[in-house]
C-alpha cells in the first residue's frame, strides 16, 4: 500500500509554521510497513484543494490530508471534499454533542461556529475526535481511500493512532513487520558503521538496519519484514528473531548503547541514578543551565536531582563551588584544573553523590589560538574519583551548548557504569 | 511570480527528518513578494524526480528543488535533470578546485567522490557553493526556471541568500514591498486583536497585518506592497509609511512590545540589563535551569549574567537561597512566600542587582486540587522591591517549562522598565 500526505493551508505555504505532522505520520506509517511515496502542500482554496487531492490520488492508494478544518476555514475544505465525492452536507447531532461536552469540560462557552463544525459530508465515515473539535473523515472512491484530519498536531496524532492506523492495517493487511531500536551516544555514524560492519553484512535480506542520527547521538533501527508464507505465529517468530539481532548488535557496542526504542539519554541517566540510589548535581559554565534543563525535562527527576549551580563568572565559580582563584588565573576558566575543582565543589555545595562540571567557550567570540571556540572541558566525580575530558566542537553557539549537554550526560552515564 | 518547492530524498518520506527548509524558503520568498503556491516531496529515483518536477512545473513559474545532491546520491538527481533539460554532463574544473580548497580549509583529505560532485550538466548555470560541496544549479526551459540546491540547511540558506533570491528578484521584478515586525510577549492573539482592532480596520488596503504566534509570544508583521504607478522613490515612500504604522501600532500596546524584527525576548532583556548596567541572576525550581539556558543562548550574556542556582529540593532552597524551612512547610514550595524568599536570597547568593525566582508544578504528577499541575509562582526583585505573580499553565510538562521561561523573562523585562 502507498500513501500520499497532503497538507492544506496557507500557513504552511507562507512558512509561518514548520510542518512536523508529515514527519510523524511518515514514521508511523513506515513502522507499520506502509510506504509514503509523496507529500505535498496546497493553499486553502477550492481549486487548489481539488488539484492537490487529484494529483495525490493519481500517485498513491491512500491520500491523508491534514489541515483546513479549523472553525474559520473548515467550510471550504469540507464542501470541496463533499463535492469531489458526490456528497451532501448534514448537521450531525452526535458530533455536535461531543463538541459541546468538550467545551463544557474545559469550562468554556460553546461558540456559535461549532454548529458548522458539526455539519459534515454525508458520505464521510466520521472518525470521532476525542481531543478537539473537528472530526476526522474517511472517504472512498474508485477503490482509493481519502482521509481528512485536523492540522493541530496532537489532534492529528490522536486520530491517526486511535482510528486511522488500525483501519488502514485492517484494510491493507501487510506482511508481519517488527522493529527494534538501539539508542547510542558518543560516536558518529561512520565509526559505528565500521564497528558493526560484519554484523550488518551478515543480516538476512528481510532485516534492514537504518542509522538515524541526531546531535551527538545515533539511533540504530532494525526492521524485519516477514518474507515466507504466512503462518499463524509469523509475528512471534519475527519478533524473536529481531530480539536476537538486537542483543547481538548491542553486544558489539555495549559502551555506546544507552537504551532501547524511544528512551532519551536523560531518561537513561535518571534510571541509572534511581537504580544506584544516587543523587546528581551539575555545575555549569558554558552550558548555562542546559544540562540541568535536560535532566529536569524527565518527570520524577526531583528524586535524584536536588539542584545545580550555573557559574558563569569567575567570582561565582569561587564563591559557590570553591574553585581556587589561583587555578582560574593560572589555567583559565576553561581548563582541566577548573572543571575538576568545580565538580568537587558541587559535591559539597549541592550535597550530591555524583557531580558533573562543564566549562568551555561556546562562542561565537572568546576563543584564542590555544583554546578556540568550541573547546569544552568537563569533569564528573564522586567522593572517590574524578574523570575529566576535553572536547572540540564547532563554531555555532547553540549547537555547541546542545552537543556539550549530550556529551556531559553521556559522561555521567559512563561514570555510573564504571566505563570511565 | 509563483514558486513550487520540491524536496528530493527518501529521508523526508520515511519521516527521518523534519523538513525545515521549506518553511525558511517560503518565508524568504514571501518577504520579497514571491508567492509559494505549492510544496511537494518525492523519493530519489529517476521516475519520481521526473514526475515531481513536471507536476511542479505545471503549477508554478519557478521550481526550487532541495536535496538529492549528496555525494552518494547526486548521480541520479543530476543525470535526471540533465536528461530533462537535454543536457550533457561535464567535469567542471572550477567547481572541483573550489571543493578541493574547501576540504583543505577544514583540514580533511579530498575524497575521490568529489570528482563526481564536480561533474555537472552543461546547460546548468552553476551557483557556487562557498559553504559546502555541491554547487546549486539553475536551468531554464520554456520560460520556466528550475533551481536545484543541496538539502543541508545552511548550504541551502547560503545559496538562496547569495545567489537565488537576488537572481529571482532581478528576473521577476515585483512591486516594491516592505515589512515591519513587532515582537510581543504576555498576551494571546485574541486579546491583542481586540486592543488593536480600530488600527487594523483603518489600515489601507495595500498594508496587511499578520499574527505570528509562538509559545507565549505573538509577532505582528505589517506588510506593505506598493500599489500606485512606479515612481523612483516608491520604496522609500513605502518604508516611511510602514515606519509610521509601526510606531502607531507600538503606541497602542507599549506594555507588551519587547522588540522589533527578529529580536528574541532574551536579547531584549539582555539589552535592558546592559543599558541599565545591571546584573541578573535566576533561582529556579520547576524550570530546572531553562531560564538560565535561554539567557545564556545570547552571545555576550556573561557581562550581565554571573550565574544561577537551580534548587529542586527543599534543602537546596534553604541552603543556597536562605528560604526559611518554616515558609516551605507552612506554604509549600509553590507559594508566593517561597518565591519571594528565593528571589531575595538569590540577590545575595549570586551578588546580582536583579533576581528572578520560579517555583511551580510542571507535571505530569505532583498536582493537588488547590495547586493543580501547571500552577507556577514567580517573583522578581531588586534591593528595593519585589513583585510576585501566579500563573496557571496546562498539563504538558515540557510546554509548562517553556511557557514559564517566556513569562519569567517577560516579568524581568517589565520590572526593569518599571511596568510592574
Amino acid at each position: 500500500m502507498t500513501a500520499h500526505l497532503l497538507t492544506i493551508g496557507d500557513e504552511i505555504l507562507i512558512g509561518q509554521i514548520v510542518d512536523t505532522n508529515s514527519a510523524w505520520m511518515s514514521r508511523e506509517l513506515n513502522l507499520r510497513g506502509m510506504r509514503v511515496n509523496g507529500k505535498s502542500s496546497v493553499g486553502d482554496t477550492r481549486e487548489e484543494i481539488i488539484q492537490g487531492v487529484e494529483h495525490a490520488a493519481s500517485t498513491a492508494d491512500v491520500v491523508i490530508m491534514t489541515g483546513g478544518l479549523g472553525p474559520t476555514k473548515d467550510d471550504v475544505t469540507k464542501k470541496t471534499l463533499a463535492g469531489m465525492f458526490d456528497s451532501g452536507m448534514s448537521f450531525h447531532q452526535e458530533t455536535y454533542d461531543r463538541i459541546a461536552a468538550f467545551f463544557a469540560r474545559i469550562g468554556r462557552a460553546l461558540p456559535a461556529a461549532m454548529r458548522d463544525q458539526a455539519t459534515v459530508p454525508d458520505k464521510a465515515l466520521l472518525l470521532p475526535n476525542k481531543v478537539g473539535q473537528a472530526p476526522g473523515m474517511w472517504f472512498e472512491r474508485d477503490g482509493k481511500v481519502f482521509i481528512s484530519l485536523p492540522g493541530v498536531p496532537f489532534e492529528m496524532e490522536y486520530l491517526m493512532s486511535a482510528e486511522v492506523l488500525p483501519r488502514l492495517q485492517q484494510r491493507y493487511p501487510a506482511q508481519p513487520i517488527a522493529h527494534r531500536t538501539l539508542a547510542t551516544a558518543g560516536e558518529g555514524e561512520s565509526v559505528i558503521a565500521k564497528r558493526i560492519e560484519a554484523f550488518e553484512d551478515a543480516l538476512p535480506p528481510h532485516i534492514k538496519l537504518a542509522y538515524l542520527p541526531s546531535l551527538g547521538q545515533v539511533r540504530l533501527r532494525l526492521t524485519g519484514v516477514w518474507n515466507g508464507p504466512l503462518v499463524p505465529d509469523a509475528q512471534a517468530i519475527l519478533e524473536a528473531e529481531l530480539d536476537d539481532k538486537k542483543m547481538a548488535l548491542h553486544a558489539l557496542i555495549p559502551d555506546i548503547v544507552y537504551g532501547y526504542e524511544e528512551e532519551s539519554l536523560q531518561q537513561a541517566v535518571g534510571k541509572l541514578l534511581l537504580d544506584q540510589g544516587k543523587q546528581l548535581g551539575t555545575a555549569e559554565s558554558c552550558t548555562g543551565g542546559y544540562v540541568a534543563h535536560l535532566i529536569t525535562t524527565v518527570a520524577g527527576s526531583s528524586v535524584y536531582f536536588p539542584g545545580s549551580v550555573v557559574t558563569y563568572s569567575y567570582e561565582m565559580k569561587s564563591k559557590l563551588l570553591g574553585v581556587k582563584p589561583d587555578s582560574l588565573t593560572r589555567f583559565g576558566a576553561v581548563s582541566e584544573e577548573t572543571v575538576r575543582e568545580m565538580a568537587l565543589g558541587a559535591l559539597d555545595t549541592l550535597g550530591v553523590d555524583v557531580a558533573v562540571a562543564i566549562s568551555g567557550i561556546a562562542g561565537p567570540s572568546g576563543g584564542t589560538p590555544e583554546k578556540p571556540v568550541g573547546t569544552v572541558w568537563m569533569a564528573v566525580c564522586d567522593r572517590e574519583r574524578t574523570v575529566a575530558v576535553k572536547h572540540h566542537f564547532g563554531r555555532d553557539r547553540l549547537k555547541n551548548i546542545q552537543l556539550t549537554g549530550v556529551y556531559a550526560l553521556n559522561l555521567v552515564r559512563q561514570f555510573l557504569l564504571g566505563q570511565v
